[in-house]
């Protein structure tokens, strides 16, 4: 039985400038307090008696909208599980990624998809405009986010060489010849039957690995010394080194697609009673914190993972600057580290 | 001089309906198309022309904000980037805690947080509503980050203990408990002299270890036997044996804050010419991936991390369904896991 009021059309919105003249205040003192900063209790008390006298809404997502700016950069790491938590390259790639968005004061919004229900929300979560901008790390061919993301016109950089032709820049390394170099490397140290054990042969990494290192090999390359595993992971790598030493106990020299893979081979070879490097020299790919750690420490690629991730991060910080940048790829330094597995 | 038109408040906003009359397609594929779906590239026309004629703006940011829900958790990890990297549990709780909030539909958003200037932006990502909960990992007293989140109210759960009191639920393990039953089990193996390295002392973790280990020495706890760290991290645990090993060369245990403390532990054993477990005896404190790949593998105790993860999930998850979650710890098992190192 109330009378109901049309909202008034013509009646102003509330804005920071009434809370503050309410309040007895500066602006800056109602911002901090509405961005969840540190003022007096006292002023605290009387900006939020203020809001509630002129019925202030604090707007920020509106804002947000109206700006086309979240200040927010999504970070998507399109991987399953367990090659997250084997990959400590990808903590590395987010750190340097987080750090030059940082200084252009952006907020890393760090995305895992996982399985295919995680990529469907993580799409519309672009599509909702969470995010200003994204970094891509471990696109795979025909991946839904990346459509999305050229679709939407999203400022975006990839880590990594996207398989399909997408127009968007791209931060990697050399895997080809990294790979080339530290198998030929590994075959100087005397070493006459050098098998690999080859991962993730359905992306530009695992691929490249794997064809550096029949280049290195040459008319020496023997398929049958090549095991293929999914992933770059600690316990396939054990598996396939079971494989390869039953299919050829005479090799003398492994190339690790990856350090965590080459982890798995050194086990695997203690196992079987071998010593490294005396009776096997294993090379491994990443150069990552426990590369120095295994047992004997690796002779590795050096991956400039916080290179990658701050370069991708500045690829997307000038985009959104509204600055041209070249939609083709950045290739990074990746040196050889040698220690004392082969 | 032309004429301005006032936005006229009566004329109803274009809707999903609107467009899909006007391009004769379902509802349900508007929203495919919104939302960042495949589509046939005939019905993509007909709907971005309808898009264009009946004057459709999406709307989903707005949307969010009156309903107050952004369908978005955050999960703050608040660490120095040495310690991230370091600690392979946080990409085990960060991908349990994505299991249960991808169930309940909601998106999980990482937000690193390393330097003072991360806390401010993260406090004001916070206020800003972009989030409907928070899982925060390591909160450390006095924190920014945790005062807004009370203040602000936001659905709140933390991993690890807050060393303020603060009314909000948090998962843990009983580090103490942990700490002395592996101690006692390192000491029955004939240990007579069994140090730590303890490490974090400012956090409830680490302080709850050293006070286990300790407890289950009672007199025979000699404190020239413990060398403390700041951060779980392998560089310090490796320069704090050798400290150690300076100060009593006849240690014959070492309790390990973390496992990849005692990966340090083992690399300076090594290099001292000492034998593992022979010589010494050494335990750590995680079950990371890492502990079966060093060597020897660890004696460690497990911390169940995934389950970590869902379980702090599940009660952000229950108090954005209104639930009522008691403002307590729930501690998780973490059984010993016995290997070779001790």
């Amino acid at each position: 039985m109330g009378v109901v009021t049309e909202p008034q059309p013509s009646r102003r919105r509330a804005t920071v400038h009434d809370v503050a003249r309410e309040a007895g205040v500066s602006r800056g003192t109602v911002s901090r307090v509405l961005n969840g900063g540190y003022v007096s209790e006292q002023a605290r008390a009387a900006i939020e008696a203020a809001i509630r006298t002129v019925g202030y809404v604090p707007n920020t997502a509106a804002r947000n909208l109206v700006m086309q700016r979240s200040r927010a950069v999504g970070f998507i790491v399109h991987e399953p599980h367990a090659l997250f938590l084997e990959d400590p390259n990808i903590g590395a790639i987010m750190l340097g990624a987080n750090t030059v968005l940082s200084d252009a004061d952006l907020q890393m919004v760090c995305l895992v998809t996982d399985s295919a229900r995680d990529t469907e929300r993580v799409t519309r979560y672009l599509s909702g405009g969470f995010v200003d901008g994204v970094i891509i790390v471990s696109a795979r061919a025909a991946d839904p986010i990346t459509d999305a993301v050229v679709r939407l016109g999203v400022p975006a950089a990839f880590v990594g060489h996207p398989q399909t032709t997408v127009p968007l820049p791209w931060v990697g390394i050399d895997n080809f010849t990294a790979a080339r170099d530290i198998t030929r490397q590994l075959a100087k140290t005397g070493r006459k039957r050098v098998g690999m054990v080859a991962a993730a042969l359905d992306r530009d990494s695992g691929a490249d690995r794997l064809a550096g290192f029949k280049e290195a090999l040459g008319d020496t390359f023997d398929p049958d010394l090549v095991v293929e595993i999914p992933l770059y992971e600690y316990t396939a790598g054990l598996r396939a080194t079971q494989e390869l030493l039953e299919r050829a106990p005479d090799v003398d020299g492994i190339f690790a697609a990856s350090d965590a893979v080459a982890a798995g081979v050194l086990t695997a070879l203690r196992r079987s009673g071998r010593t490294v490097p005396d009776d096997v020299g294993v090379v491994g790919f990443d150069d990552s914190s426990w590369a120095e750690r295994c047992f004997p420490p690796l002779s590795t690629v050096h991956q400039p993972a916080a290179g990658v991730g701050e370069r991708a991060a500045q690829l997307v910080v000038a985009q959104l600057a509204g600055q041209d940048v070249p939609r083709d790829g950045v290739l990074l330094d990746s040196p050889i580290v040698w220690r004392d597995s082969a």
